[in-house]
This record gives C-alpha cells, sequence and structure tokens, in this order.
C-alpha cells in the first residue's frame, strides 16, 4: 500500500492505494493556505494517519505528494507555489518527521496526474504519454518509457506554455501566444465572448444567459444546437487545440495523448473532431502513429499519481 | 576504430574516427543520387573500404549512416529520403551484404548529426540538448541523457516542423505557420526580401546587390552597418528564433541548446542576442537554466555522429 496526497489550494485529497491503482480508502479536508504552511502541512500528516488507522491498520510503504508549483525532488521542497503561499518549504522532511518511517515524496501536481493516468487512466496501455489537461490553464505532464520526463532541473512539461501564436494574446506567464492563452478552457471562454459580442443574434446569449454564465460549454452547446457563430468559435477552438497536439507530437512522438480537463466533458464527438485536425497535420511514420485518448481518472489522476510517485524508485 | 558516413543529395563524406571521435581518414565522391540506389551503395560501400586500406589496414568495428529522409532503424532501412529517390531502401543489410562482418546501423542526417554536437561538438558538456541547424530548413535532433529521443515510432525531434505563427506562411511540410517557415535561412531571406521591397533607402539593397544575391547575411550586415530597416529585420528573425527555443526548452529543459548551421555563423553578437531572448521567455528553476550554445563541428557533426550511431548500443 501506499498513500496519495493531492494537494489543492481548495482541499487537500489523500487516499491509501494498492498495488494495482485503486483508491481503498479516502479522506479529505479544506487547505486554507491562509493558515500557513505548518498547518497545512499538519492536516495531510493527520489525513495520512487517518487513512492508515480507519477501517483496520495496513502497512503503508511511502507517501507521495502532488502539490502545485515548482519543486525540488531531492529535496521533497516546494520550491514556489503562489496559491498556497509556500516558498522553499520542505514538505517532504516535514511529513517525514510527522510520519516517522514512512519515506515522502513531492512531485508537481500535474506531472502526478501525468503519472496517473499513464499507469491507470486512459493512456495506460501505451509506454510513452503526454497528458493535456484543459482547465483554467493547461496542465500536463510528460512520461516516456514509464518515466516522468522532468527535464535537467525539474521543471520540463510545461506544455501549457509553448507559443503557437507570435505576438498573440498576453499569457498569465508573461509570455505571448501561449497554447494556454488560446486552448484552455479560459482561451475558449474569451473567444466565445468575443464571438457573442460580434454576433449578437447567436444562440449562445440565450444558452449563456440560462447557464447564469458564459462557460466552455456555451459555444459547444450552441453548434450542436444549429448555430453558425457557435460552430465557427468551436472550429477555431478546436484549431487551437489541435495546433498545440501537433508540435508536442512533431517533437517527442509519444504513443498516446491524453486529455482531460472539463473541455475534454464534451466526451467522443470532441476527441474525433480532434483526432482528424492531428492527423492531418502530424509527420506520419509507417512504425506507428500517436493515438489521442480521453483523460478516465478524472479528479482521482493526481491522486493516484502521487500514490506511485512514492511507490516509485528513481522515475 | 569505427566508421561514420554522411550521406547527402550532394555529397557522400565517409570518415574513419577513433574512440574520442578523431576523424583519422577520409574519403568523399558526389551522391548523384540519379543513378538510383544500387550505384549509391555501392560507393558507399567502396569508400568504406577506401577508408579501411588506405593509410594501412585497420580493424573496424562498425558502419553507422546518416541519410537524409524517414528511417526504420531496426530493419537499417531508410523508408523515404526524397531528395535520394530511395523508397523503402534496405540500406543497411547491402552495405552489410558488401562489407563482410561489420555491422551497419542506419540513422536519420539530423539526428546524426545530434550526437555528434552531443558527444564531441559544442554540447559535449551537457548530458541533454538539442541541436538546432538553421539551414534551407531547420534541421536537429534531441539528445536525452546521452541517447537520442527518437519516439515510439521513430520519428520524434522534427523540431523545426511545429507551429509558432498560427495560420502562418506556407511550410514546405504542408502546415502553415511552422517554425521553420519563419526562422530557417530560407525564411530569413524571405523576409530580408520583403523588407526590402518596403525600404528602397535600405542598405539592403546595395549589399545584396554587392553580394550578387539576397542571402542569409544580407540584414546582419545592413543591421552592423547602422540600416535600420536591415536591424528591424535582423529583430524579428532573432524573435521569431527565440519564440521557437522557448518553445523547445519550456516542454523539454535540456541541459543546453545547440545551434548551428549557416545562421549561426553571425557568431558571438547574435548568440548573446539570442540567449538574452531565451532568458526572458522560458520557466526558470533554480536547480539550473538551459544554456544555448554554438554548435563547433560544422559540416563534420553529422559524420562523426554517425559513427557514434555504429558504435552505440542501443542509443
Amino acid at each position: 500500500m501506499t498513500i496519495g496526497v493531492d494537494l489543492g489550494g481548495t482541499n487537500i485529497a489523500v487516499g491509501l492505494v494498492d498495488e494495482a491503482g485503486n483508491i481503498l480508502r479516502r479522506a479529505k479536508a479544506k487547505t486554507l493556505p491562509e493558515r500557513g504552511p505548518k498547518a497545512v502541512t499538519d492536516d495531510i500528516a493527520a489525513l495520512c494517519r487517518a487513512v492508515m488507522a480507519d477501517g483496520g491498520p495496513v502497512e503503508v510503504r511511502s507517501v507521495g505528494i502532488g502539490t502545485p508549483g515548482s519543486i525540488d525532488r531531492e529535496r521533497g521542497m516546494v520550491v514556489h507555489a503562489y496559491n498556497l503561499g509556500f516558498d522553499h518549504l520542505p514538505l517532504g522532511p516535514m511529513l517525514e518527521a510527522a510520519l516517522p518511517g514512512i519515506p515522502v515524496r513531492v512531485e508537481n501536481d500535474a506531472n502526478a496526474a501525468a503519472l496517473g493516468e499513464a499507469f491507470r487512466g486512459g493512456a495506460r496501455d501505451y509506454a510513452s504519454s503526454i497528458l493535456v489537461t484543459l482547465g483554467t490553464g493547461i496542465g500536463g505532464g510528460i512520461v516516456m518509457d514509464g518515466k516522468l520526463l522532468t527535464g535537467h532541473n525539474g521543471a520540463a512539461g510545461e506544455i501549457g506554455h509553448h507559443v503557437i501564436v507570435f505576438d498573440g494574446h498576453p499569457c498569465t506567464c508573461g509570455m505571448r501566444g501561449c497554447w494556454e492563452a488560446y486552448a484552455s478552457a479560459t482561451g475558449l471562454i474569451r473567444q466565445t465572448a468575443e464571438a457573442m459580442d460580434a454576433a449578437p443574434d447567436s444562440a449562445m446569449h440565450a444558452i449563456s444567459a440560462a447557464a447564469g454564465k458564459v462557460s466552455g460549454r456555451t459555444a459547444f452547446e450552441a453548434a450542436r444546437a444549429g448555430d453558425a457563430a457557435g460552430r465557427a468559435v468551436v472550429e477555431r477552438y478546436l484549431d487551437y487545440l489541435a495546433a498545440g497536439l501537433i508540435n508536442l507530437i512533431n517533437i517527442l512522438q509519444p504513443e498516446a495523448v491524453c486529455i482531460g480537463g472539463g473541455v475534454a466533458g464534451e466526451g467522443r464527438p470532441f476527441l474525433e473532431a480532434v483526432r482528424g485536425r492531428v492527423k492531418r497535420g502530424v509527420f506520419r511514420s509507417e512504425q506507428g502513429e500517436t493515438e489521442v485518448v480521453l483523460a478516465e481518472l478524472g479528479n482521482d489522476a493526481g491522486l493516484i499519481g502521487a500514490a506511485l510517485v512514492g511507490r516509485a524508485g528513481p522515475y
């Protein structure tokens, strides 16, 4: 058994995970990062003790934590995590002190999710895969031959922050034209709102009014209802999404690209539309093409992946 | 000793290479691919025999060939190489039949050059590096932990064919807006010609007239002479070049990016200008930054790298 911890800005989710990647027990608490790192770390330790004890004692070999921000794996340190207020926090050593005898490892949350999907989720049949999570931003991670690709400095896999529109829309990272600024849910919502301003007769107005807001679903729903402006937004969005996928494939040629996050909830028609675009753009080889698949673990990807991080030797 | 073969559309260059990567003997011939693959292969074998015999017999452990086009490493096959007219040519087995007892391995020429620079050239001090060759197109290869990153299907490392300008200039590959269409020497020459059309008073006209053509040097020379239009072309070109480098670094975080090809002949000021732009755009880590360095082996990179391909076990 190992424990996986998915540490987020809002919630801490902890799970006891078996060798096959099944979550056997769960515990959860609010993060409330404004209390400071010591209180958050104490709560993580308490949640770990809870899943070890509740339902009968079990032997736990390791704890893995997926955390936002930049990390130093060797030191188990969260170098910077702005939404948690962590700055050079030795999270691993602090938890090892609180959980004597159990090694604790720290990983970036997007990388942990990529590991989860690679071993247990949508990419489980592929030795190399890239997870692309379409949410507020674009998260993701690269798994090659079963190992996370972390780069020489631990910071690789920032797939959302590669430029697809030179001199384009400002990105949260300070650059312009990043894939994230166009193909995240946030990017889709911005494109939807812009199209609504330009098309006062579009069905997108009624759809968003009924939902109470413009969301990543507005344009997709309008397109399904036959709205031309909605369809144009969707088509353009899919083009942006495919551009970044094609870039990653032409550079890395993984066996699979796995798409998750809210937008991927559009399901099969969305997947087929993405596949068609990708197929037209990538460098193909007679020795195999990259499969585009949907993520399957949802919010559990990070927790399950974190449990793997704890378990694995060097990965 | 091993033999490296750099097979190009114009020339075949063969070298006898020692364990340290020094080229001890050389032989060369015109490729003349219109003669057909059998004649080309016979010439490669004859050149290999020449470097094994001329100057006294030596024991050769392996032959590695860097070839344009797509390859199948396991079969030693050139799948497609349009400029050579090769289609599913079993180049490795054909040469092994001609050179009894010597194993022959086949690699893509851009990947071979990346190996050469990684082990013996500008990136020799770094365990992971990406070679970016700025020529007619953008060639390159990715070396991670001393091994070529080839992807699950052997086709990875097409770094020139990733989109940096969505819906941009048509690329030779069929896509639009590829890095190669903007940051290759060909892209620079196009941008130079466009700027000259818009600036009839620019010094670029006299410079290109004196040289007999618009080249990748025209704008750089004009910029050095204080020409505003020339400087604008150079600045913009450097921005395009940096955009792709930043993309590769944010995705892969190699220890080094190594820039070669004609444009890199602009030397230190060019290198410093690229470094400044890259530094501003990449995700930085306290655990180290990617170094941007110049390639050092010139036309020998492919030959030396090919000799390594032959030597290495799985790489």
